[in-house]
């Protein structure tokens, strides 16, 4: 995890100029396997072409570094300010989400040309040193990136899935190494808890300050729920009984007349053939050792009501997490595959290397939260509400990005994203 | 408040019988400055007819009562049990909520004899005692007629407001007895403190179970932000800024084209002249003294950041309302008028006799909470998503019907609620 | 049918307000067997209340015609200038058209009072003579009055078919006089026909000017489609087979998942049961010798297709029902109910007393068409796109409502009117 | 244009195979400006991505050729048959016509290869000579393309509109040769015209059968209307004032904010400054003189009333333009520009050479009209309702495509295509 680094010498920025050139090729790698019709399309708003995710990653650093730092500042091009504006009001006009896929123009090529002169900017700048105001700046910029490197897998995948010629990303099938073992219950007690990150490295202002929570006593499951028991949920008609889920998630459910998780697919005249699951590795027989991913808050919360559970507080988790990371890691994922892997440990596992995890918690500042001056303070802060906190990580999340007090958040339909379902129940009564 | 009565003797019944009579003829009574076209009309799906109110309220009495009660049980007609059902999928099919208006049949005159009918068996009911599986069912009933009471108010107030001929419901203007005195900010200190009701007596299911909750140390504002200090927020550009917006807020806004609360008005072509404000007493000028009222969520909070502080959450608020009223009532509503009186107290007013109050807290279960069993399980559990909690009550609740751990919740554009603003500050950092 | 009058004596002044007394109470009654609830309701935007058309056919004489000749003119009230202007842009500011359910104030009283000040003055007017300026538009007044009692009828009739109660505007059952006869096929010679109205009397400006028209030979139905044969297509899969269906109404039908017409009802788990109609009587087991009426434009559309033929345009129609009325009048309404009758003549039958037939027309100018000066020439012109032709009347029309020339106008998935089914086959090849 | 040919003999069938090669390779030809992410994308439902057509006009000649005359027919990929099928349902299922720009595989390049497999398994077919009954199907198939050869321009062209960069299709300006004369009224006589194409050689379903119609005397104007002269209509406040618009054209102006035509710019703050026009030839400034275009039926409509005029009736087009072609062939368009000339003629000009002419006539069937047997049955009838006739051509249009008959037709909103005005004014009363 990046430092915030004291900057005095030149070994230190030298330190974060591998990292940068590490963490920028990494997005470019990410595009490799896909032609540039690939990274132009969009699938829905919520999901932004690859091209633009490459270029809207380079207007942060170009938008928040190089307009400040460099004396001679020159915009690489006066309307790429406006294209690749994602949602900071504070910098001015932006081009309407919705249409990101039909900027065929500029080329991909042109894209990759842009990333190259602002990265070159960037190393010119730190050849004599980074003060720290550049170092913090430059640090949230690569922890930026790898958000978006996390969303260039969802979003793309969301595309493929849409397409009936159901394109692998990966060639390669997804590697299985563990069996599922058996669910159990890890109890812990009640009591004051810090949450929030306390350390003096990075984070993001969502985290902080850290406060204190009582927690009253609980249980948390060891593991994911995995395919087999979301099966059984399903096939018990969890989809069609009103009683399991909350009343908008029902009108949901009835409006998009959903059955099944996301990228789950069947034969339509064959009920009792088996599932397939779309995968970054393409279309795949559904594992039902691997955990189940793509599900949406009022999915996950459904299921918890029907085996008789709920889904933890962010609180609960972070607990949770936190004092099961400080007996083991507890995560050794190897980004060989791009697919969940399944859990056979007694102990809290899959806290970072399969799904982020929904929590009951609806996203919101901590007490004491102050969003960060200018443009930049548009972040976070103006997203926290109506969207559900997930916590951990993903099997596509990058290994340096992950910590116990990281807040994920989406809205209670979403699924594109690797969400999954960790169970909890209270034991306080 | 209505305890949950030993109901052993004949004289508790009779009093459980005195109260029904006067909780329901309340009802009724609130209809009395209506025609028959004004209780069948409905403003927008969220609102409903004055008369489905008063057969709703009766349904519920007939179906979660005389049906289990009755051993000779016939319904006074079977389609009702269709038509006034609002949200119960355990009890069958329901009328669509948005064609409640459309309901002109059966008449006015109609719905007052299924009341009379329902009335007078209910009283039957009770002759010869009541046993608490009874008793609690009646006290249930009772709460929740009173809760429909004040969105016949509400209601109404909506649909009267979008007639050009401005009609007033009560026709003498509103009282106002008191002059709006500074705001101060009453400290508190940090701790575990209990949240949720604790008593024997009646509250909901969302109140329990009580818990303990950390509070770190915060700030709370004495009285309501009153119209005068709104109107400052709006004449400064309140609601052109997007800095201030949450961003779901500020899409909102400019699809609806807000540019200030919900029953203000101004003439078009005169940017200058003063403003009115629609009142249940008609139109009326904007009393600067007054709290602000019918305000959203997302007007809240962007009126909180403006004025540098924020909202409370709901643990706050309840751990500073339960402190308040230990030291004294805190509220002197008399019923005589149907707009929230001024406050010029210097400890912490107006929490149940003005406006219910915005807090940051998403509507979400108590750990531990356990939704009742049946039918009526339904009544709060599945609304806990994408609502946010009000706490205190308004100047038209019911007098018994306030709790200091009472929770009122809607989604954060909802306007036609008598909702107002209580600020914040953390104290921790 | 109201001839323009030469009004240059007081006995012509006289009838013409014996014709008004006449035309203007028929409208008052026609509510006579409703609630004010009934009257004040709304079921979509495309009808209007009862009460708004009371009180709408009275602004037209009042703004029309008070407002000029009245020296003295003041209005009833200023408010109701905004509120009853249906679509007037030369008149000014309108309320909202989906709105018009929430006026529960004006009272049905009050509207009723409105009604008979009018009147009076109308009257008053009409004391000494009248001129030709003043006659014509009175004239136009009542023929305007007179298109709404139809759609009162058709706006109430959707109401109440909305209503589980199944309530009845007419209690009594409709009466059927006759049988249905065998469908004959009707040839009609090419050449060039006069098309619009010819004489001195009343017409609408839509109907002008007489114009010529080429016709090639064609044959035309002698009745409508009956029940029977339409549910022969329903039970064909006549609303499943997109082969049938012109592209807009297949997209339209699976949007709506429309399975059969309008008012026609089954036991949704008995796929045998026999059908029931709603009427204005009623619910009623379906009759398969009545005609088939509240059809589309796009199901009329495919039952011809289905059936081999096709509708026929507004020229081949009103050449066919000139021809037949010259040899009988051929329509011997009795407004005895309120439901069409069957036919068993063998020539062109049905024409005015049954239903309206659509016609395979657009609705369009007539060449050398001029729309009326002022704010009248928005009654008809403005809405001569996206519309189909209906021709000659229903069981409702008022019968000196009728003329061959007569041209009314839907959209093509308009179905709450009487509207019906003529086919017709092009002999041309 | 193409005859059909009698095919006995070879070389009959090798000019059908030198047509077929000339008019495939100009699609081909069309996308070479364009890279392969311009040709993907698709901006709007209406439009589609460059790659689909190239591909759709191909799955014309596999499926209703290759698949009925080939013994070993296998086709090129199964699921082409859904992915690029338009909106035949006879031949199936179709992928969702608003997602077409998502499908970024298969690639451009595997859409250039399936073009060249198709191109030379017809050519193959065509190596022995070509019965009646393939060169029929092999015109209609070059027909076919040609049409779409149209919209890869059009569609391109919206594409690239909404691109902050305005990219340009083609590098070089726009040809002007011409200026724009005096518009001149051209008067033809009442009568019995013959309407629908009346030869042997190619023409669609939907210009047949040849009829007669009576035309009542109008005149007709000798140019389009120019930029000049609707820039006049724009600044007389034409799109403020709803007594020249159509109701539903007014409702549609007022929720889409519209000032003036598609594809007319202007600096925001600069009320005075002048007008640009977004073409083909990237943003030009605004030419008065070039014939205004891309505007859509309502603008048209609303335009000729403004200027005491109508729109023709697609008779009087067609009697009008055949008179004057009679007298001249009208029309010498060279493809050197993409953008329509101006016209100095004194006869009737622009009849095919730049924009295609607005009717006041619905889309219709002419009477004795039979769709087609089959899928291809689906081509043009199923389309008659609700969309209005454009007569003439565009300046993109090929030159060997066009005749006096031809019937182009969309909606009254649309208005990316080359549609423009010619006036007409009735001479009868």
């Amino acid at each position: 995890m990046p430092p915030f680094l004291d900057m005095s010498d030149i070994s230190a920025a030298a330190n974060l100029r591998e990292q940068y050139r590490r963490v920028r090729a990494r997005s470019v790698a990410l595009a490799k396997p896909l032609s540039d019709e690939d990274c132009c399309a969009q699938s829905m708003p919520d999901a932004s072409p690859i091209k633009w995710h490459l270029a809207h990653t380079t207007w942060f650093f170009e938008t928040f570094i190089l307009e400040k730092f460099e004396s001679d500042f020159s915009a690489y091009h006066p309307i790429f300010r406006v294209l690749f504006n994602s949602y900071y009001n504070g910098i001015g006009e932006k081009y309407p989400r919705a249409q990101r896929g039909l900027l065929t123009r500029p080329s991909m090529q042109l894209v990759r040309d842009y990333r190259k002169q602002v990265d070159q900017r960037i190393i010119d700048l730190l050849a004599n040193g980074a003060p720290k105001s550049l170092s913090d700046l430059i640090t949230t910029g690569l922890q930026h990136e790898q958000q978006h490197q996390e969303l260039m897998l969802t979003d793309v995948k969301h595309l493929l899935s849409l397409n009936p010629l159901n394109p692998a990303y990966m060639r390669k099938p997804p590697v299985r190494r563990r069996e599922s073992g058996a669910l159990r219950w890890l109890s812990l007690e009640s009591g004051v808890v810090h949450i929030g990150h306390g350390g003096s490295d990075f984070c993001f202002d969502n985290e902080l300050p850290q406060h204190r929570q009582f927690v009253e006593s609980f249980a948390i499951a060891s593991r994911l729920v995995n395919n087999g028991e979301y099966l059984a949920f399903v096939n018990a008609g969890g989809y069609r009984d009103p009683a399991l889920w909350l009343s908008e998630g029902w009108d949901w459910l009835c409006r998009e007349e959903l059955r099944h998780p996301l990228y789950w697919h069947r034969e339509k005249d064959c009920e009792v053939a088996g599932w397939d699951e779309f995968t970054l590795h393409g279309l795949q027989a559904l594992d039902w050792q691997r955990p189940v991913s793509h599900i949406s808050f009022f999915e996950a919360d459904a299921y918890a009501r029907w085996a008789g559970a709920r889904l933890p507080t962010e609180s609960e988790w972070e607990y949770a997490a936190a004092t099961a990371i400080a007996a083991s890691d507890g995560n050794a994922a190897a980004e060989e595959s791009l697919h969940p892997d399944a859990s056979s440990d007694d102990g809290m596992s899959q806290i970072f290397d399969a799904c982020w995890q929904w929590t009951s918690s609806s996203y919101a500042a901590y007490p004491g939260y102050v969003a960060p001056d200018g443009a930049l303070g548009e972040y976070n802060g103006k997203f926290m509400v109506n969207q559900y906190v997930l916590r951990g990580a993903s099997c596509i999340t990058p290994r340096d990005h992950v910590r116990v007090s990281y807040r994920n958040f989406f809205g209670a339909t979403a699924r594109w994203q690797f969400s999954g379902i960790r169970l909890a129940k209270s034991l306080h009564k």
